[in-house]
């Protein structure tokens, strides 16, 4: 059989779409999961695959993937390691493109029995022309074609592309970073990186015109040279985003026993990336933060000066203490600067150095004609509007009513951040009960419909910014 | 007049509290918040004074102070500044023992005229024998004494004492730490702290027999040898948590603009907490967080070594590198431990050296079961479960409803607690919509309630015990 290795652009749109091992609801969280979220996308065909059941989830069940009527370019596994190379030789006649192992318990579990089975799979796969995603991972969703197969995944594509060798990474960045309005190209959960890889997906990413900012959960590297040239070549064309898992000694045998991922030192890792001009963040956090300002804060800072804009003079302190920390400035307004916020802020309980704190700084007007005044100073690169850290901006507490400010106050951004040419930045922290979370998610909606960074506190926007500012003047 | 200085526990049990400048609902956030606030907790003696009015949210509204009928210890300020002479002589008249100044701008303006008056308030407060809280402030809290003027209060008393010079972190650590379960005995903003200060209130709690922790943010101090003297004697009889806002150049300046701080280095600063055995925290979030250590770690870890429990591959690596990072250690388990633990823990999907990463760490008897063995091992202190980090654990995704299993998880962890004298922790992570919220609370309340810390984030739960470890070996 002569086969020409299956490219990723095939993988990412299956015209079918075999569920191995899914069984009904409630047994199976992966299968069922998967099949929820490929209904709910609309994919077209989809092929639960269990000789146990004739039907799973009001879908036809299928006894192997040999019977399957209709074409099956993918297929999804959760049956025990111990059955899977059986498994292989119905994909290979069904002639798939791709088989993705949720299933565990190959190289990663120290056995040696285990690895032997790892590289069975590998070349059965490469005899029969088909390729390996995982084994060990939740596989692949491309939202261009309505292949989803995660239920945190948004039904809209978008610029963003995610790469993890976590699943549970996987799933996670896209389920809290959509309401801030990240929208994904490519998220590829690709755990013990048997076939499909970190450098082979990164040369693709650096290619599709879909992605326009590639996000990376890395545990280890299997080939380190091959992987910073796709790094350099793929950081070269979009910003790349990397948080290596696996930093602390705890962390690094944990990766072993996770995806088998023998990493490598931390500095080492940090200065590679570095030198390809990506972006190194430190933890999962961080990289949903860095991937939301990369999204959204237009133009990207060009400096590390920022003014502070909010309601509430301890929030104030806290915001110059986490900006500086984090390695941004808060430069000191001249007095001129200082008198002409004067004119339309009050005497009684503002600060007008840098962060500006003033009551009405919560009214559309005066954060306008503030934004406006911060944003043609020399020294100042980014205009930060802060909401919710304050009780005079509690959510939910009755009192006030935020829904009709919210669009006066974006608009006023927005214009500001035009006329000055300085991104508008914003950060609200997020209730702790359910009475605030309609008023934080309306603001919320309001801003990243408005195309601003969401940042959920002072300190993860000043990270984010830092980290971003410094890649964006290498 | 002969005056003997008015207690702070007399301040902190008012018979009567007058609120000038009350106006109705909407116009006076302050004024109306601390109504609502008094008349939620039952407080019998209420009484608006605004001359504009007969009557303020159904309560009867006095002209002056002077005219209230009933005996009145507290009056609460929100008028403007130019105002509150003439008031004072009205307060003096009424023989009043505090007076709390939501009102600023005065020495925090920057303007002399403003010191100035300050300085006046203070003779006039000196020479009727009358206390100052504030100015630009929000005053206190006594939930004993049903003496509560924050929405955001629980109404029950509890054992932590807060105080802080920003009335914004007054409102918001208890408004943040209620749901984690923490419950108040005073909680103090004091402001410009032109006369009770950090450190008669310090020297007030380490007496106090409600009071068995002590939080602080403070942005300076005015007489640092009777603050080390006060802060030292406090400290050697219960914990007590300091974040000092203005830790960096802007946060120094905003400091001085909020409440007139003139704040030292941080270096100087920190060394003094340490050398005082007091514990300093790096933002207001770590403060809430070791504030919850310390009211619910039992016993308190006196070692660094963590145990960390939970699903989800990705999440053991991520806490692996927060734990480490922040100063723990995850000790790696001895073969005898982990062949223990291989007994209930399923090969497939799992991770044993610690991080404990299994598929099935969402079932009580293996949580119980992983507990006890690993609160066995000598060089582990602590015990940390982490929800909510992973898909399978995914708050209100409809498939899974943990209701039925918060009690016995929360049963089992508290049986390896007593069982092997190691505290358990517990760490959550929110969910970013309204669909989980229910689950989530749900889970943190059945935590709460059985008495465990509960953190937000691996990094928050890994630096808050960081935070009390190093105190806790002092």
């Amino acid at each position: 059989m002569t086969t020409e290795k299956v490219s990723l652009s095939e993988i990412f749109s299956p015209r079918g779409v075999a569920l191995v091992g899914a069984t009904p609801a409630g047994l199976s969280s992966f299968a069922t999961g998967a099949i929820f979220s490929l209904v709910q996308a609309g994919f077209p065909a989809i092929y639960p695959v269990n000789p146990k059941y004739t039907e799973v989830l009001g879908l036809p069940c299928y006894a192997s993937v040999r019977d399957i009527p209709g074409t099956v370019d993918n297929v999804m596994v959760s049956i025990p390691a111990e059955s899977v190379l059986a498994l292989l030789d119905d994909c290979a006649a069904k002639r798939v493109k791709s088989v993705q192992f949720f299933t565990a318990g190959f190289s990663e579990s120290g056995y040696a029995e285990r690895a032997e089975l790892e590289k069975a799979i590998l070349r059965k796969a490469r005899a029969s022309g088909f390729r390996i995603i995982g084994p060990n991972c939740v596989g692949v969703s491309a939202p261009k074609s309505r292949f989803i197969t995660s239920l945190a995944m948004p039904l809209e594509p978008g610029p963003v592309a995610f790469i993890s060798q976590s699943g549970g990474h996987a799933w996670n960045l896209p389920y809290f970073g959509a309401p801030r309005g990240l929208r994904f190209s490519k998220v590829v959960s690709y755990g013990n990186a048997l076939d499909v890889d970190e450098s082979e997906l990164l040369d693709y990413l650096a290619q599709d015109p879909e992605t326009e900012i590639i996000a990376a959960y890395i545990e280890g590297v299997k080939d380190g040279r091959r992987f910073f040239n796709a790094l350099k070549a793929a950081a070269a064309r979009k910003p790349v985003a990397i948080y290596k898992g696996g930093t602390t000694e705890a962390g690094q045998r944990t990766a072993f026993g996770h995806t088998a991922s023998l990493t490598s030192s931390v500095a080492i890792f940090d200065t590679l990336c570095r030198q390809a001009k990506s972006i190194p963040v430190d933890d999962m956090d961080e990289l949903t933060d860095v991937a939301v300002a990369l999204r959204f804060a237009r133009p990207l800072p060009r400096g590390i000066g920022v003014a502070v804009v909010g309601a509430g003079g301890g929030p104030s302190v806290l915001a110059g203490d986490e900006m500086e920390k984090a390695g941004l400035r808060v430069p000191y307004l001249s007095p001129e600067v200082q008198t002409q916020l004067r004119q339309f802020l009050p005497l009684a309980g503002s600060i007008f150095g840098n962060p500006i704190d003033a009551p009405n700084l919560t009214v559309p007007e005066a954060i306008s004609a503030t934004m406006h005044i911060l944003g043609r100073v020399t020294n100042i690169h980014m205009l930060l509007y802060h909401m919710g850290f304050h009780p005079i901006s509690r959510w939910g507490d009755g009192r006030r009513s935020w829904a009709p400010l919210l669009g006066p106050i974006a608009e006023a951004l927005l214009q500001a951040q035009q006329a000055t040419g300085k991104p508008a930045l914003v950060a609200l922290c997020p209730p702790p009960d359910i009475a605030g979370m309609p008023d934080f998610l309306a603001a919320q909606e309001a801003f990243v419909k408005a195309g601003f960074p969401v940042f959920h506190s002072l300190r993860q926007a000043a990270r984010a910014m830092a980290c971003v500012v410094a890649w964006n003047q290498m």
